[in-house]
């Protein structure tokens, strides 16, 4: 780990610090899953339907044993223990989350449990809220303190992770549940391009949460997908004329990335934006140069407004940016066809799967381009640099080196038993007194876990122990 | 205002801009109010308990016309419009809020309605939270992104809101409501001091909001004053040793500021913190130097730790500092009184106050302290500058020197007025679908209101026109 650049900033004007980016990161997820193909079948619906329509593989699910509190628990006291980051050296700490269990008190606070034995309490930040956006604006106003007069020289923590899942229906197979921790600092393995962050925000109902009392969204899918499409396209040309006023000599496109990284509601959606991304490539050519690509003739006028549903159009650049998505993207996909959609935590588990897919020779110095979206909404294009460092690069993987296994070490429970979890789930996540059934022996070491909510909602968690050596 | 500093960051590394803070700021408060001395009388509580007690005058409410999106929508629209800044002049957006309508859908996405017409929709930042601390926490994410490599030139929106209410009961009268907006950007009349915050945030539940399906809070009223004085405390403690570290001659002590303001969730408990921090200088004087300050002699050996709940103590120490109470930090508690604790805004309604009530010849060049405070816990005290600039300062005080006339205009309601209309705010504010009953021609013009929730939960708002001439 970089050592902390004690007293950088103290007192007068000086410069940002060097590559700021992410140190280390990790995702937990939980223990079971349920096989989609399975679920499809118990469903009633027709084999393919989740598997090949969604690109779902696996979806991870809680019991009533975990909550969001938990989820983050974890995944930062396993962090800091495989790094072996002392809790002193953390300066800043911000959740990003939409799987709230209060409307008050964050979960920023609870985290704060683990910092006890240190006497570390002068941490910043609180938990940021939009949707699957949270994760983003975790990180970015981490890398943003790093780069103020507030840094004192330790690092920043951005947290992320949600549970997500819905009433019994079609939208049910795209949850899963997760967290994922990232240390941010100087001298950075995976440092954010300056300059070139383009975001679009705007107000819209195409998920949302106003049922306070349900851990189940109202959806709108197609005016999600439509507003996903839209976004992408628009924060796409922003982060383009971006790079151009920068002075970038050659114009913006997919071949300026080595891999392209999305937030996964499914991994169907992800190859469609990658393929919409070759779309407004194509789009943005001199119209002699797009007539001059035979197979894409066809599509000379098209719009980009008017094709968020042509099937035609999206079966084209499909099949047009397969390549490119089968090296930039496809490795991405890991965790999210064998977890499911993990909300805030979505983009940064495509990340890790991005590292533990790829080797290290491979990773080294690529450019990687990643694409935030949380509905209602609020959506960023940014891109990362992968540093050529060969002991930075191997103290990144080394982290997430077991990310595999524990996937493997899942275990597999029967659709109805995933069911009726979420059955208990539903009068479990705002009950006051309550007592959560599910089993601990099942859960991986280092996991926390709800051992109690009492009569005035206050929460109390344990840990699976960790074993001495070789634990996870 | 001042202008935007184009590019000053575009790829290289560069200095911090110059005098980042808060170039404007505005308040907004409900324009119907309950008195405290009715509402004792109603209450058949003794005569001053809320009064004297607590030291509240008056407290504003809502109607069901009125939630966290429209409060935000109007002090958002009123503040771009006194300033005459356009929407395309934001590159920054944040809302710290507890007041909860949904658990994904940011406030900041709704205010994106606002922006509609210029077409921005480049805005970074989302919603912060962690009950009353929300807003200091969107204003430091501010601060950070101008000091950022992330920064274009364009200024920074901090918003904070909150509808406080509370259960029939000792804690009624400590509610109140409002929101306050701030343009943050470089070479601003209120200046925040670099190097110089300090945090204290552990994991506590003195107030939480655990029934997702009310407004009202659970409260354990002893345990949150305790961890409110106790993170002044350790802030201030910790405030004055990162000044010491820094370089500073003379130790930090109250002589160091020219005013010192609180988060309020009452009056009496500021007078009591500003006391509080007396007796902080005093433990940290050489027993000597003590012994020698006749009338607080008999506390020589007091410990800050044993002493949250000695009257002797507290009333020693509240006559001791009663002087630079009245000078200090009295100013400030002007819309905490005449409207209630607002929880996200309350300091910032406090920074008003301190600017409303003073005149600017006082104001100009004053050093002021600041403690945020929110439940759970999360605690920061830090300081600001005010700029001698006459042009600045005037720039400034212009856009709040309507609040007094504000205050006065509003309509009084009678108690039994203000229970009837907690009761049906209790069925309004998640229901779905619904139509407010609640009148729109009392409310202030330019207020953004709540038109109609349809049956998806989707929330429409319209706006009291502001007259062309001499608007409020």
């Amino acid at each position: 780990m970089t050592g902390p650049n004690e007293a950088a900033n103290m007192g007068s004007s000086t410069a940002w610090p060097q590559d700021v980016g992410i140190l280390a990161m990790d995702i937990y997820f939980p223990a079971q899953y349920v096989d989609q193909a399975e679920l499809e079948s118990h469903d009633g619906v027709s084999s393919g339907k989740y598997t090949i329509g969604l690109g779902q593989t696996r979806m991870g699910f809680c019991t009533d044993r975990e909550d969001i509190n938990s989820l983050c628990l974890t995944v930062v006291n396993r962090l800091l223990e495989k790094t072996g980051t002392d809790y002193s050296r953390i300066g800043r700490l911000e959740v990003g989350t939409e799987t709230l269990v209060d409307k008050s008190k964050s979960v920023k606070s609870v985290l704060m449990k683990l910092f006890t034995d240190s006497g570390n309490t002068d941490l910043e930040g609180v938990d940021s809220t939009n949707a699957c956006y949270g994760g983003t604006a975790a990180l970015f106003n981490s890398v943003n303190w790093v780069e103020s007069s507030a840094w004192d020289g330790r690092l920043a923590l951005a947290v992320c992770g949600d549970i997500a899942v819905y009433a019994a229906g079609a939208a049910r197979p795209s949850g899963g549940a997760g967290a994922v921790a990232m240390l941010i600092g100087p001298n950075a393995p995976l440092v954010l391009e300056r300059g070139l962050r383009s975001s679009h925000m705007t107000h819209v109902y195409d998920f949302y949460k106003p049922d306070m009392s349900s851990e189940y969204p109202a959806v709108d899918a197609p005016l999600s997908i439509q507003c996903y499409l839209s976004s992408l396209d628009t924060c796409y040309t922003r982060y383009r004329s971006k790079a151009a006023s920068k002075g970038d000599a050659k114009p913006v496109n997919l071949d300026s990335f080595n891999a392209v990284l999305f937030h996964t509601p499914y991994c169907k959606l992800v190859q469609k934006s990658l393929a919409r991304l070759a779309l407004n490539d194509f789009v943005s050519l001199e119209k002699e140069t797009r007539q001059g690509i035979e197979h894409l003739k066809q599509f000379v006028d098209v719009e980009l407004e008017k094709s968020y549903f042509d099937r035609d159009v999206e079966k084209a650049f499909m099949t047009h940016s397969m390549k490119q998505f089968e090296t930039k993207t496809k490795p991405s996909l890991h965790c999210a066809t064998n977890i499911g959609n993990m909300y805030t935590p979505s983009l940064y588990g495509g990340l890790i799967s991005h590292l533990v897919v790829n080797s290290a020779s491979v990773l080294a110095g690529q450019r990687v381009a990643l694409f935030s979206y949380g509905s209602g909404l609020a959506s960023t294009f940014f891109s990362i640099r992968i540093s050529e460092d060969e002991s930075k690069l191997s103290s990144l993987l080394s982290v997430v080196s077991d990310v595999q296994t524990r996937l493997e070490s899942r275990a597999k429970l029967a659709p109805a038993d995933f069911v009726s979890t979420l059955e208990v789930r539903e009068k479990a996540v705002h009950a006051s007194p309550y007592s959560p059934v599910g089993p601990v022996d099942t859960m991986f070491a280092g996991t926390w876990y709800l051992e109690n909510i009492d009569d005035k909602h206050r929460r109390q968690y344990s840990r699976v122990p960790v074993p001495a050596v070789n634990g996870h």
